[in-house]
């Protein structure tokens, strides 16, 4: 018999989800915050939740040998006093639909002068400025994961060019050409769209930094739904206030929410969008858990096992 | 020895198009409007240019035998006081593309709250409202040509369930479902989205009207990227105000520019874009004109010709 513990703001929904699967030996409890926990919950040996409701959780839960995140993101349960001795898998391969249709949705509203022809159309303005198109620009994605690669299958489909910039992979069909470590410059020279998809890990810390947006064109946009820790804020304020860069559209940041005195509400040229971009919701994370499940029962490896050192 | 008479407001830029293509027996003249018409250019039997400066100069022009539009829309050429004893050719799969970023980047813009977004941000505000996803969505083409079809094949992209309404054609392979003749209610019943790409013909006038309008789920957002005449405005503003239909994204009206007292100015939950979805530009249309002179001095038939019975 395992024991299922969900530590996660959206328990009862997962509950829910999960029950008429009928997943074998498998008991569940709930609770949607720490303070129920009890000598109940102490034996579980299997977790679903979000990383920071989990990772204080852990000390009082000895047995624990999976942990199944519901974000992407698992930041909390990396820190060095959280213990590391069980397999800890994280979601992937359900935010790439949301955060394809974030980053080609501002990228278009870019092309199209869509906050314009709104403030036009507010003064009651006609407004006959031509529209750009996405056809023929130039994308790099920072980071061709499973985000990355449906990043890339959008922009072919769209008829851009596609650079991309891993530590090694090269194995995404949709990416016209490859770059990695010192590549930055060569990556960046004729780049319309930087798009950031990158997981926070020491490697990734501040890759956007001055050097890199240097290196883009005046008229390039910096598109970030990824992780805020990526990148040197102040250097990207710097930039756009000097029009360096044409304009950036930010979903993540060092500090969130965005603190009321930062830098970033009064600079020109930015959008901001409060961590929107892909939440992650039950609908798309039970049916992980499940597959996952299935997979811990039959002794099989599990999926989106994130690796400790690596970081993701 | 044939004659082309470039009657464009772009006239220099299609020359410059067109020279190098070094088409044979071709004489260019042209011209940015109907002042400079005179002797020389009345000996002209092939016409390029748009509608709207191309009718009212075919009485002087005897010896024409094709006109190539650069619109899509031919309506001047269809009128029954003009001649129609020539081939007429209208530009045709090039504003695909255009069309597409148009549609979809408003559809993404309305699922995200792009422009409540926007306005959070202008106050300062972080708004972590979460966004919706076209994934799953049920959107309905009103007319599946060549722009349809495109609209078709980036909806599947997205994940939605694609409708078309046609005249008799089923043809598209990417349309999951056909309606025809008096099914509107049918095809309008569990849409989202509803898009129009027709022509501006008799049959096409005021399709979208109070009872089609009436037939769409509140939820509904009628974009219109084609035809102006197509859309019964009055009945279109009411429905709005009245909360029946959730918003409307316009880019073509009954008259353009819209007049500063129009209804739609003042109505809610509207996007107006001054007819700037798709403009026809020289280089996108001089490789359609220098293809059909190919056919045409090979006797060939010209591509996308026009019937003008039909009036498309």
């Amino acid at each position: 018999m395992h024991t299922l513990l969900i530590l996660s703001r959206h328990a009862p929904a997962y509950r829910r989800l999960i029950e008429p699967a009928d997943l074998p030996d498998l008991r569940l409890l709930q609770s949607t915050d720490l303070s129920s926990l009890d000598g109940s919950t102490s034996e579980s040996d299997i977790v679903l939740g979000e990383p920071s409701l989990v990772a204080p959780a852990l000390a009082r839960l000895p047995h624990v040998r999976w942990v199944q995140s519901t974000w992407a993101g698992v930041e909390p349960l990396l820190a060095p006093s959280v213990r590391r001795d069980y397999v800890l898998t994280n979601a992937r391969g359900v935010f790439g639909a949301l955060m394809v249709e974030y980053v080609f949705g501002y990228l278009i509203a870019h092309e199209r002068r869509m906050f314009d022809k709104y403030e036009a159309q507010k003064a009651g303005r006609w407004d006959p400025t031509p529209p750009g198109t996405l056809r023929t620009r130039q994308i790099g994605l920072l980071g061709v994961g499973s985000i990355g690669a449906e990043l890339a299958r959008t922009a072919k489909h769209f008829g851009l060019r596609v650079k991309g910039y891993t530590r090694v992979s090269e194995d995404c069909p949709d990416v016209d050409a490859y770059f990695h470590g010192e590549d930055r410059p060569a990556f960046a020279a004729d780049l319309d769209y930087l798009v950031s998809a990158m997981p926070n890990t020491t490697r990734t810390r501040r890759l956007v930094d001055a050097t890199l947006l240097a290196a883009l064109p005046p008229r390039a946009v910096f598109v970030n739904p990824g992780r805020g820790s990526v990148v040197d804020e102040a250097a990207l304020a710097a930039a756009l206030a000097s029009g360096r860069l044409a304009g950036a559209v930010l979903d993540v940041f060092e500090e969130e929410p965005l603190p009321p005195d930062h830098i970033f509400w009064r600079t020109p040229n930015i959008v901001i969008t409060s961590h929107t971009a892909a939440l992650s919701v039950p609908d798309d994370i039970a049916p992980v858990f499940i597959g996952n499940y299935r997979r811990f029962v039959a002794g099989d490896p599990l999926q989106y096992q994130v690796d400790f050192e690596a970081e993701y």
